[in-house]
């Protein structure tokens, strides 16, 4: 069966605790849905506010291929007149192909929240639907709190139903508004539903029971084909019914057509892409998408899939287009690794004192703290430090970094560097916004003549996180460094007591790294890189 | 129905990629999921690795009020003798009144995981049952691999719970070990094993298919009276299904008996425990026990929930012991805070002039970006410097830090603080493990002889944020800081481009707030603060 996709990240996935999307946020986000093949893209509310509004205005530019643009309204407001309602105008003014609106179908709403008379609220949604059709529109009526509504008075909430259907509703979306409604309960619902109307029917979940995805899917066995949810579930509360989850499961086990099987193997880069504009990290356990969705840890589970994947893998990670992973663990790390390194031919390139102190070298980095797993660049560097030894490009000699703050001024930074290349010893002098900011600068100056390419190496995120916190002000740090250089991005990580040390440190071997690798291009490298650390 | 719960958290859910519990920490879990009400404690796997046997040598100590220990483990390993079998001679060791024992019952894994008959397979599951139930032991039988042992081939998977139940298991429990099955399909397989096997049955799925919690309720409305998960649903790959939500649901919604509803209301407080101890921050949209689970952004939301908080919440928040949060937007935000100031009678204190300025004051912070829902130590500064204009305790007047590094030497960090008090010019100089240390020795040695009492405070967690990350190693950065003092947490923002700067804002707002709470013990402005910010 065709089930039909529509996307609301940009509007109730915005309504996320701390999510905030610029307009420029919006535009790139509902360019990568077109491109997965979503059907409708629901961009904002343009009568609730004025970024929702310029965000319809500069959608006009977007090129989408596949999805309709949808905005999002409630129906006229009470006792207004459907062609003066300003949500309603502004809902047209959006100039989308399709248009959902929500109406009230819980009596709890209607008499507290709206205070309206039952009989208004049915002239509220027929007439908004049919004011909205008889200019072109295609209609989605989303019925709010309809589970709800159906529980506490089936009646009233059926003929909302049949307000928005005579009046022309393309679509009648059930909604669990409130997130509180069990798949048993949700199901003799829905199947209610479909006994009375005929047409397409959708449903519109929310997972505050931790059901909102197996609510979507029950509501698809019973015929449900339209289904509304979120990249990564985001969205109010406990977010609404996650697309990633709903739509590999119809496509890998229930049979239904969606995207595609050919579009569903982008899955997994539009969750990383959406959480990156919301500047969430995306969840390491999200089903499917997640960074440890097909990771291996017990010693156990390693070694059966190794021989093969089925035995504790669901479904192929290729399909969503994830990978697989094996963890290290306290005993069968190090074998791992040689195992990655063997598998791409790198281990054969290595002598066995070389190969030895690679293995001590990682194992020192890890009993101090270091996390390589998250830091491909740092690891990547370790290996190509192994197969060069020697190779340094630059020794930092000396650094000094000051601080000053006066009461009532902006604080200065002034910081120095002594670095010697093979052309030398460099020094420089710098003042920054900060300590980083004044390293980076004198290490770039100090590195410039002789490595000029390095200047399009930039920081992308900073994090700092406290190894020992028991330790207060005087614990561990550990700082992951994410860079750039407009081709490729990766991590290096630092550790020390001293958060300044740590930075220096993630920053040199960023550096370091980039003059190995345009030294040399050696893609088995990355790829062995690629396949034990993968995606920060 | 009384359903009896297994949490997993200590054995299955340390499974999870980034979850390292010590053994310190499994006990104090241990401790909290009594006191919570769980019925089976999983403590680990004694026969796999030293941790797991130390634990349970030392478990010995804990006093557990309700719940009882468990072991887990293998059936015994082919062509062993079950009595010299290693891992079940661990289980017994252990010492715990219940053990539970995974057996195979997907060919699959027989076959190709193990390389064993099918007969070598039962003989396997029912010595090693009856050899613990001969020890006093109960047992608890996990079918691993039930349901996708079952699609395989039914026949052979059933004999396998034959095998174990004939040897006297006291549950079958039947496990969705890879997480892939959907729950229609569960609850088919679900439904035959009921109707062949008399006694408890019991359900352990996975969430790889996001699917975990609907799995466990579809089993226990086709009469599982025995259920396994973990808190937080932590595990391998997707983690285990998450007991919270099921708990909550089970006494909430469908009206079962787990741990009984006056304990549910520790619910929250246990969730957030476990999550410190794992080291992994509380999902904010975590269903029931997130930050975010009642949280009302939107207007039209807001506006009702405080009209009948059931216009939005499936519960009340108090059964599961979490709260109601209204939070700040872009147009409703001062109004909130100045409700919730209201609220409490701090308003009244304020005069006009004085609200004003402090409205001001935090439009102006969040614009710079500061996220004071975040820091309630700085919003309750705030707010006690509104209700005390002009009293700072002390002023700074002068700040510098230093941080050499030389070759091949660990680096060494020097400051030096001049602050005025009522009492004069107090300067100091110190070393540190790094600048934030330094400048925390610096400014306690300034204040120590006019407030003894700041020696309290320490730090306990570190974040550093990066907030344009555009701008690569000049961006601004958001420090947060978390601070105690024995009695109590609170955390302090600062924002800079200079990381040092940040930190030392947020570290001098720490102390300022601990001389103000010292001063006035002022519960109203605590009352109002925690319900503005609660738990960063």
């Amino acid at each position: 069966m065709r089930i039909y996709i529509l996307d609301t990240t940009l509007r109730d996935g915005a309504q996320g605790e701390t999510i905030s999307f610029s307009v420029e946020d919006k535009l790139m986000i509902a360019q990568k849905l077109d491109e997965l093949g979503i059907d409708y893209i629901e961009g904002g509310w343009p009568g609730s506010n004025p970024r929702d509004k310029e965000f319809f205005a500069r959608a006009r530019e977007l090129r989408l291929r596949h999805a309709k643009l949808t905005a999002f309204g409630s129906t006229r407001f009470a006792r207004n007149s459907v062609d003066r309602d300003p949500n309603v105008r502004a809902l047209l003014e959006a100039g989308t192909p399709a248009i959902s609106i929500f109406g009230k179908s819980w009596d709890l709403h209607t008499e507290r929240a709206l205070g309206v008379t039952e009989e208004e609220n049915l002239r509220m949604i027929s007439e908004t639907v049919r004011y909205l059709k008889e200019h072109g529109r295609e209609v989605i009526y989303d019925a709010e709190h309809f589970f709800d509504g159906y529980k506490s008075n089936p009646s009233f909430a059926l003929r909302t139903l049949e307000a928005a259907k005579e009046a022309g509703a393309d679509v009648l979306c059930l909604c669990d508004t409130n997130g509180g409604t069990l798949p048993g309960r949700l199901g003799e619902i829905f199947a209610e539903v479909r006994k009375r109307f005929d047409g397409p029917l959708g449903i519109h979940t929310h997972n505050d029971s931790d059901l909102a995805v197996a609510n979507t899917l029950t509501a698809v066995e019973l015929g449900a084909t339209h289904v509304q949810g979120t990249i990564n579930g985001y969205g109010e509360r406990c977010g609404n019914a996650n697309l990633c989850s709903i739509i590999a499961n119809l496509e890998l086990k229930m049979g239904h057509t969606t995207i595609g099987r050919e579009r569903l193997a982008n899955l997994t880069s539009v969750a990383r892409f959406v959480a990156e504009l919301a500047n969430l990290p995306l969840r390491n356990d999200q089903p499917y998408v997640g960074r440890s969705a097909f990771a291996h840890k017990g010693g156990v589970h390693v070694s059966a899939v190794l021989k093969d994947p089925a035995t504790y893998e669901h479904v192929p990670p290729e399909a969503v287009g994830n990978r697989q992973r094996v963890l290290l663990s306290d005993l069968s790390g190090r074998s791992n690794i040689l195992y990655k390194l063997k598998q791409h031919g790198i281990a054969d390139r290595l002598d066995e004192r070389a190969r030895k102190e690679l293995l001590e070298r990682i194992k020192h980095l890890e009993f101090l703290g270091y996390e390589l797993e998250a830091a491909e660049g740092t690891f990547e560097l370790l290996v190509r430090e192994a197969l060069h030894p020697g190779l340094h490009f630059f020794d930092v000699i000396n650094v000094e970094v000051t601080t000053k703050m006066l009461a009532g001024k902006h604080s200065r930074t002034t910081a120095s560097v002594t670095v010697k290349t093979q052309d030398g010893i460099h020094s420089a002098t710098a003042s920054g916004h900060g300590p980083v900011h004044a390293l980076d600068l004198c290490l770039r100056q100090c590195l410039s003549s002789l490595y000029p390419s390095l200047a399009d190496v930039r920081l992308t995120d900073y994090k700092v996180r406290v190894l020992e916190p028991k330790k207060g002000t005087a614990a561990r740090v550990r700082v992951l460094i994410e860079w750039s250089d407009h081709r490729r991005s990766w991590a290096t990580v630092g550790v020390s007591d001293n958060v300044i040390e740590a930075s220096w440190r993630a920053m040199v071997d960023a550096l370091r790294l980039e003059l190995m690798r345009l030294m040399e291009v050696d893609e088995t490298i990355e790829k062995a890189v690629e396949d034990y650390c993968w995606g920060v």
